[in-house]
Order: C-alpha cells, then sequence, then structure tokens
C-alpha cells in the first residue's frame, strides 16, 4: 500500500474560489458578504474535479491514498479577521470531508486551522474538534507564519502554541507544519517561503526544548524537510553548539519528513541523511510544481519514480516509508484503515 | 592553490565590540558615542587573532588564501541609521583591510556596505570605492535584507538595487549575498536567516531577469545555495513554470554557489547537481558553525575535506572549484595574484 501524506484540494471547483472572493469583498463591504450558504457545489462536480486530476494521477504512479487537505496557498490565514478565517476554514475542510466520503478508499481528511494573526491559536480548537470527530480528519495542517511572510508570530516553541499543541496530544494527530501564500514580495510562495518556512521550523526546534513538555507530539516537516537535510551538519553543530542532545535524540522521535523533492539526487540525499524511520512518502500533487522534467519525461512531482530509483533503500524500507512510518505517525489513519481490513 | 572566498573577520580584538556597544549607547544617548579614534587596535593585536585563529587554520588545512570581509553577524544593519551603519562600516572594513596588509599572502579584502533599512543603497558607494581603490577588495557582502530578519527592501531583482550592482559591472566585481543578524525571533542567525536568504535570494533571481540587464554581474550565494541545490528540481519546474530560460542559461553565467555545507552528503549533493563551474571553494571558518563532529573527529566547517572525499570530482575538476572559479569570478583577485606572479 502506497500512502502519500501530503496532498492538497488544489483542484476544486470554480465556485469556491469565487465564493472567497466574494467573502474578500464582504471585508470592506460587509454588504457584498456571501452567507455560507451561498456556496453550492454538488457531488458530481467534486467526483469530477478529483476524478480527472489527484485520482487519475494517483492510479497513474500507483498510490492508493491520500492525507488530503484545503489548499495550502489559499488558506491565507493573513486575510480579514478570525470570522474570516472561521467561515472559510469551515467551508474548506467540509469539502475535503466530502471528498474522502465520495472517494473513501483513496482520500483521508486533514484539516485547516482558521489561524488569524495576532488571535490566540486555542481559537482554533473548536474547528479542530469538528474535524476530528466529525470528518475523521487524522492531522492538522498549523501555519507558523498566519502572516504571510512577515513572521509576527512568536516561534513554534513557544507557549502560545500550547492550546493546540495539548489537542493534537489528547487526539494523538499530528501537525503538517505549513505555511501560505507569501505577501511578502521578498518571499515567493512555493519557492521561498514554503521551503523557508520548513528551515525555521526546523530550527526553531532545535534551540527549544518542546518535546520535553509534550514527548508525543509529532510534527511533519514537509517539502523533504526545507533545507534541513543538506546541511545537517550546521543543524548537527548548531545543536553541539546550543547544548543539546544529538538531533536523533532531540528531535527525531517526533520530528518527521515527507519526501516532495522533485529530482533523484534530492530525495538520495534525504534517505542518506535521515533515519529511513522518520522519512513519509508524499508528492504535493497536484501542488507546487506541476510540469513535466524534459530530462524525465515525468512529472517533476512523481516523487515515487524517485523513491523506487533510490539505490540504497531495501524493500522493506520502501514499504515504511510508503505506509509503515505513516501507519505509525498518523495512528488515526491506522485505526482507520484497521477497521476497513487494510 | 586553495582560495577560500568565504571567511569573515569573526576574531577581532575585543575593543571593536567595544566600539560598537558604545556606538549603540550613543544612539540613544548622543553624549555616550564615540569617535573612530576612540578605537585603537595595534598590528600586534590583529597579528595575534588571525595567526592563533583563521591562519593557524588555514595552515592546518592547507588552504592559501581566504577572501575576507567583516563579521557578517556583526553588520547588524538594522542597527541605527546611516551614518551609524557608516562609521560601523568604515572601521569594519578598514580593519579587514590591515589584515590583508599584514598577511598579503593569505587574505584579500572583501567589503561590507554601510546599508540601513529603507535609505536607498547608492548611499553605500562611497564606502565601495573606498574599499576597491584603497583597500584592494575583490567583492562585496551585499545583504538583501538590512532590516534584520522583517524583509521590507524589496527583491534583489528590483531596480531599487541596481546604483550598487552599476558599480560591481564598473569595478568588476562579484557581490556575496549575505545577511546579517536576525531580530526576528523567528529566524536563528545562523541556522534559519542564513540558509532562508540564500534561498530566497536565488528565487528572486529565477522570477526576475536581472541578467538581461547586467550580463555581466555575479553574485556568489553563500551556505552552498542555502535550500537550491537539494531542490533543484523544484527550482528547474518553477522557472519552467514561469516561463523562463532553463536555470543553466537563465542564472548560471552569472550566479555561483560556495561549499560552507558541513557534511559529505551535502557535498556531494552540490557536486552532482550544480555545475563545477559554479561551485567556489569556502568554509566560512572561523564562523556559524565551530565544533568538532563526533562522527569524524574533525571541524564541522572542515570543509576541504568534504571535496577531497568526494568521489565524483576529478583532479581538474576539483582545481577549478578550488582556484580557477575564484579567479573567473573575482577577476580584480586574479589581477592581484598575477601582479605577484601567482
Amino acid at each position: 500500500m502506497i500512502i502519500d501524506v501530503h496532498g492538497h484540494y488544489t483542484t476544486a471547483p470554480r465556485a469556491l474560489e469565487a465564493w472567497r472572493n466574494q467573502q474578500i469583498a464582504g471585508i470592506a463591504d460587509p454588504a457584498a458578504a456571501p452567507q455560507r450558504s451561498d456556496l453550492r457545489i454538488s457531488d458530481d462536480e467534486i467526483r469530477e474535479t478529483i476524478e480527472t486530476n489527484q485520482l487519475a494521477q494517483m492510479r497513474a504512479r500507483r498510490s492508493d491514498l491520500t492525507i488530503f487537505s484545503p489548499r495550502a496557498s489559499f488558506m491565507a490565514h493573513h486575510i480579514g479577521d478570525f470570522a474570516v478565517s472561521s467561515a472559510w476554514a469551515a467551508i474548506c475542510n467540509e469539502l475535503c470531508f466530502r471528498v474522502s466520503r465520495l472517494f473513501p478508499d483513496h482520500f483521508v481528511p486533514a484539516a485547516m486551522l482558521p489561524q488569524s494573526p495576532g488571535v490566540p491559536p486555542e481559537t482554533c480548537i473548536p474547528e479542530l474538534e469538528t474535524c476530528v470527530r466529525d470528518y475523521g480528519a487524522v492531522a492538522i495542517n498549523l501555519n507558523p507564519d498566519p502572516s504571510g511572510g512577515r513572521w509576527t508570530s512568536p516561534p513554534l516553541t513557544d507557549r502560545h502554541w500550547y492550546p493546540i499543541y495539548e489537542k493534537l496530544v489528547e487526539h494523538d494527530i499530528p501537525a503538517m507544519v505549513h505555511v501560505s501564500t507569501s505577501v511578502n514580495p521578498c518571499f515567493h510562495t512555493t519557492g521561498a517561503h514554503y521551503i523557508n518556512a520548513d528551515t525555521t521550523a526546523f530550527m526553531q526546534l532545535i534551540q527549544g526544548d518542546l518535546f520535553t513538555d509534550f514527548p508525543t507530539l509529532r510534527f511533519v516537516i514537509p517539502h523533504g524537510g526545507g533545507a534541513a537535510p543538506y546541511h545537517w551538519g550546521r543543524y548537527r553543530g548548531l545543536a553541539q553548539e546550543l547544548k543539546k542532545p544529538p538531533l536523533k535524540e532531540h528531535l527525531l522521535n517526533n520530528v518527521f519528513f515527507d519526501t516532495c523533492v522533485y529530482h533523484q539526487p534530492g530525495i538520495d540525499l534525504l534517505l542518506r541523511v535521515v533515519p529511513i524511520e522518520n522519512i513519509l512518502f508524499a508528492s504535493e500533487m497536484i501542488g507546487a510544481v506541476r510540469g513535466v522534467d524534459p530530462d524525465t519525461g515525468h512529472n517533476y512531482d512523481d516523487t515515487r519514480r524517485y523513491v523506487e530509483a533510490s539505490p540504497q533503500l531495501t524493500p522493506a524500507q520502501r514499504a515504511q516509508i510508503y505506509e509503515g512510518n505513516a501507519r505509525r505517525v498518523y495512528p488515526r489513519l491506522a485505526a482507520a484503515l484497521e477497521k476497513k481490513g487494510k
């Protein structure tokens, strides 16, 4: 079985974006604000967007199941206030839930949170509870920078975030650390902000001692961990200078990397540097990089090819990356699969 | 000959830091502000700090020559206004010049600029001219974020920066893109801000067409190019989506990476992904990561060992990385060496 832990509903019906645009217009002009009930998307529309896109690709690439969350760049927590984020998150999460109901063998939801800059993260808990209890969400996406590239929130190790962590521990679900659109012109969203956020989060975790307070808390750092594996020596050395335990002991019981690295040498480095038990298969398909690599003739984000071609993996290790690690890191996914006899 | 293109005067005599602290105190209390002449550092003091530190390491590691600039984290362009940055840059640059005079076979200066947030970059030109004409500087360090982690300046491709680029082209010197201390608590200076800045700069260059306007302008992106080589597939794919030419054509006549990557797999990836003619030997010694790697028994930043151990290089390629590329990217260095018959 091949589980892709990182997929977003990037192909939602156009009506969703139209509703969002109306919602944004309503921030300046409340008379323009839409009702939630104004958004009408039929099951057939959802089916069509999934079958012709994500599911078609999953079939072509032979992955079985995707942990599926709302489009990351559209979370845009910087827009409006908590009420705006709250209505938007509720709609997006419900849509991913509907995808999971329409394709129960192929999609399991993960939730976005209604974060808003300057608003305490505990305000996100009701939506988190709805997604876990009613929608079967097996994870959340946590945005370390709801300001969208201004980085005005405290580091992830700050008590600011603890109410969320308490809920994650209670429900035994991991958080993928995932920013959204950058409004800072310095940072290209998928080329700089995403990767920087991964690197930043990893270094914040090195500096702190978060997992002393939350020994069972788990973070997935996407996009192959940003720059962390490439600079593993730097991070080992910095941890050492900060008098922290070795990274394996300090972080690797709690921190995992996905395989969203879009070329063979990158995946080879990841597999060489990071322990296999900390690597989770993912593609972020259909996502940041949609083209076909002229050098290989395959999609850049067809990460399964790189994992397959990597010379250093045994079949057992490959199975860990494809399935075993995901079951361990996402116990609610494991439970849901077991219930189905999978 | 082995040229290290990335060294900072991180070991300057204590008097320098004391003067800086007094200068900072003088921002709030002008009566406390020091005169430039209050700083007294003797040649013997400089000799001692270099001989027991950088030069001792260079001898141990058998590198010959270092392109030497003021301590990057101490540039701290966010502190005070242009006058503060200006006095500070002048002092720091003069010290590096004195190092180069005391050890002419081992150190060649590169200049920091008196950047200041919100101040037009052209204000830096007089200091740049002094450093090139009077001090023999062969490069500058350009800080893409003088705010120190708030990222309030425009991207490097913006016309904002053009007056600097015109001077670089005129003098035929490259810029190393190098940030300074982060005042943003989200970003650890050497673990996040440095690496993020490298990644950010590379993506800005992908988005723009800067080298159409400045075909001979050259940037060195330090710390192994941040995350760029690890995510080379992502960057190739994003360039393609942005309808830019292939990276090789779009950027690699003008953009170079150093070897400040502190473990073997990282260097191996860099050498595998980036054309050899775009890689310059460097260690940033004595710098960000000062410890000894317990796995190897050697300093993390002893990057020569990784380059030596890399199985994929021919002797000719190694010589390119150690020397040939540096002579090409830093023509004023090449000229100075030729003048000495080297």
